[in-house]
């Protein structure tokens, strides 16, 4: 199996270097990752300017290839210059911190996965719920585990699997729950400062407020100490609109 | 009518000026937009780092409020610390370029509108589909009657509009028509040139396959000189593959 592996947390975290010990041993991975952090970044592509790819060491051997841009840069970087082929399967991860709910929007490590999928090639995000996360090994096999799902019994075009492990020992885990994506709300507020000349900066604080109970929606299920799977697609079309809009009689608009 | 203004081209661009010009007309508006051009950024917001806002005047008068981030950051600065209060709505525009199909997906004005979508904020994303856009005064029209329109007949909440209009002249628009998010694929690769000291680098070239012909998605809309008006939301669940995934009984999985 040719697997593409990126991430958000950049090519260097602990995360990505689990993920890849557990893949290597079912399949062929080429690690494709962004040379420095990329949280948050969503689906940030660089158009505007170009992309530097560098060969990235650990111990002396080739780990990957590090690209100085984003998550969904590296995977189209990944299969149109590095690999020049299609990969069976494209998994971004470890993520440090949870991609859950609302939050999966503004992910890079999802938006790697993404990417994958608008090019049809079946793909696995995968993070743990702690941005001080240190139980990477279970998460790692639950990847390497759906990737070879995957690779039986096929995903449908478009379409990505969204996986969040909670930051547990493993003996802790409930098992593995399907999910769908959450509604949560982000509490936030800009922090005010003033630098040393006396200009104001502003500094984004927030936190995701829960909205959820139902233990099928991602957040609540890494709450109660299950690993949620998420199915995710990129068709932004809000269908239940679309039927109530068409009252509107946008055909009968005069501007 | 308080309404929020955005965009990704920057505050000093030719689409967002028009805009605003138009909107006055039914409303109180506030601009909020970034300080520099924020193409393909997708739903990127700045957390690692703090933001500045800064006063932005055009012939002696305040315009609004330039960001040195993204357009989602402009909304969250907008909405949490310089309306400090929730708009009535959020228009995001006039984009220089399509935001049809896939490209939804990278595009940083949709993303602004998205984020006003977040917050239960009614949002509408306006674009004229090229880059080199002469044509600002009907979509910008379109926008304030879909302003109107949808103070009147309310929208779905975590729902927005996405308008895509031709760059021609307002004679030949030949209407304005409910449309689904399209499925074109990139037909793309980078192009690798050397620096003056002999290294490698490489650029994104990219052009827009249309796979879709039928009238009611996006980029066939436009194709034939059609106003396009999608319903968008930012719940990404498969629930077709949430179906299909049942049979997989996850409970069973054993890691």
């Amino acid at each position: 199996m040719k697997i593409l592996v990126s991430n958000d947390d950049g090519i260097g975290s602990q995360g990505i270097y689990e993920l890849v010990q557990e893949l290597k041993k079912i399949g062929d991975v080429t690690v494709v990752a962004p040379l420095t952090e990329q949280s948050a970044v969503g689906h940030a592509i660089t158009m505007k300017s170009p992309l530097r790819v560098t060969k990235y060491f650990v111990n002396n051997e080739l780990f990957g290839y590090a690209v100085d841009g984003t998550p969904a840069d590296c995977i189209k970087m990944g299969v149109r210059n590095i690999l020049k082929d299609i990969p069976d399967i494209v998994v971004s991860g470890i993520n440090h911190g949870s991609n859950a709910a609302t939050a999966i929007i503004y992910s890079g490590t999802v938006s790697a996965a993404r990417e994958a999928a608008i090019m049809d090639i079946p793909a696995i995000a995968v993070s743990v719920t702690s941005y001080n996360a240190s139980h990477f090994n279970y998460p790692a096999k639950v990847a390497a585990h759906f990737c070879k799902l995957v690779k039986e019994k096929g995903l449908r075009k478009g379409s990505l699997l969204n996986i969040n492990v909670p930051d547990i020992p493993e003996a802790d885990i409930r098992g593995i729950v399907l999910t769908k994506q959450g509604h949560a709300k982000w509490d936030e507020t800009y922090v005010c400062r003033q630098d040393p000349y006396g200009k104001d900066y502003y500094w984004l604080k927030g936190e995701m407020v829960v909205l959820d109970t139902e233990p099928d929606i991602d957040q609540v299920a890494v709450m109660n100490n299950y690993a949620s799977v998420s199915p995710i697609h990129f068709d932004l079309t809000d269908y239940d609109l679309f039927k109530d809009l068409v009252s509107w009689q946008f055909e009968s608009i005069k501007i």
